[in-house]
């Protein structure tokens, strides 16, 4: 369901078949939270989709049109889920891009889903995240991975599914970034391979660093969790969700999260 | 430019953008070649994304209505391209595919572009293809990877380009499959880990068992071609195509293709 969309800044939900997001996946999107009418932490948002653009090649969208896109399909509502896409437009040859700067934009406002509360329940994945670092961090459209994974279980079994990569070592959530806290301090898998650089993961390194907390990114690995005082997820619509388990791990520990959640004004929102 | 296209049976070129096709490149494609008014290997295509569908749950497209759109689009046209997309189509919650069993099917003719002639000229493409067992074989819509290697260079510097995975492995050409000829016997790699199995591959395979030229598929890396007394790259429109230089190495053997494209009747198309 959809509350309200503008595709190059016009009311349409119908986009040209040829255009390269549908034919190859050649784009990027941003999913954020509408809350209180204002579109939380988009600077960040629109930061990422420019570094997006620029690592891909493609033409970024104007800052001041895609800032007034938003305003348009946000206005008048409280609360709601915005997401941005932004492909590389119709044209070229096969896969090679053309040389035209073009581009697609499609700004939409969606329903906020009922999102449960209290601490997750997580489950391994079994499909496995490629390691290709000229995609690592950015978040594109060639999501097929992330698809399979949620595949793997129905909303009764699990919250939230971990991923690792080829190799094995731990990425991501299927929807969020992951962070544990181990004697005191916060790591979170460094995402050179691949993964997204999360803009509440961001938020909440800038945050631990605030707090004086203190975090590592670095190479983690599933055993890595069985030493964890407490584990959470992190997303840019659901903000910072603590752990309770982890198929046969449990965790009890929800302050770190708390601390992290209030120093972001996360329940303001 | 397109000639004609039918979505979901009926003439347009719009697709809805909530289609998971354009969210997450959540789907898949074929792309033959139309000559004398006929599909070239066309059972091998559909075959192909029927197992496509079945590798990513998605509903696969009833046989006999996708036949028959494709005898529409290519109804009074001699020669083209005909392309097939295949998506999870619309729904679901996130990357979390709905429970229904919808799909998505364009099926669509364009003109064959001029095609050079002569051998091939090569390069290396510098982005490496991520490695995963679970997507490899299948022409999924993820193909950001491939977008890039051909925006790598320009038509006039080369006229394809390899593939490496990030381990370093041969995989492809950036649009076709590749073959290397070793004291009389034919090599490909066996794409266990990321690379399309494509129609025309799989059409080469079958020839040279038929004239008994020993076939392997097997890891094959770079080095692997210096070795080589003839090299060529296969893909469904194009044919099998010789390869006369990459970077500093040449080649001027073309007899093993030649004997290929004969035994397979490429040029009576």
């Amino acid at each position: 369901m959809t509350l309200a969309m503008l595709i190059n800044g016009q009311a349409s939900n119908q986009i040209p078949a040829d255009d390269r997001g549908f034919q190859y996946g050649d784009g990027l999107f941003e999913t954020a939270l509408l809350a209180k009418g204002q579109v939380r932490f988009l600077d960040d948002h629109l930061r990422r989709l420019a570094t997006g653009c620029s690592r891909l090649g493609i033409a970024a969208p104007d800052e001041r049109t895609l800032r007034d896109e938003i305003a348009q399909v946000t206005k008048g509502s409280e609360r709601g889920v915005l997401k941005i896409i932004v492909t590389r437009g119709s044209g070229g040859r096969g896969y090679r891009p053309g040389s035209a700067a073009s581009n697609t934009r499609v700004v939409a406002l969606h329903p906020l889903n009922h999102v449960s509360q209290g601490a997750l329940r997580l489950r391994w994945c079994e499909i496995r995240l490629g390691r290709n670092a000229r995609l690592a961090g950015i978040k594109h459209l060639n999501r097929l991975e992330h698809v399979l994974a949620q595949s793997e279980w129905s909303d009764g079994e699990a919250d939230e599914g971990l991923m690792l990569d080829t190799e094995g070592e731990l990425v991501c959530a299927t929807a969020g970034n992951v962070f544990a806290v181990r004697d005191g301090a916060l790591i979170t898998p460094d995402l050179r391979f691949c993964g997204v650089q999360g803009v509440m993961r961001a938020q909440v390194l800038k945050a631990a660093a605030r707090l004086g907390l203190p975090v590592t990114e670095e190479p983690l690995w599933p055993d890595d969790l069985q030493a964890a005082s407490e584990i959470f997820i992190t997303n840019a619509v659901r903000g910072i969700r603590s752990v309770a388990a982890l198929d046969s791990l449990q965790w009890s520990e929800t302050g770190v999260a708390e601390r992290l959640a209030a120093a972001l004004s996360l329940s303001d929102t």
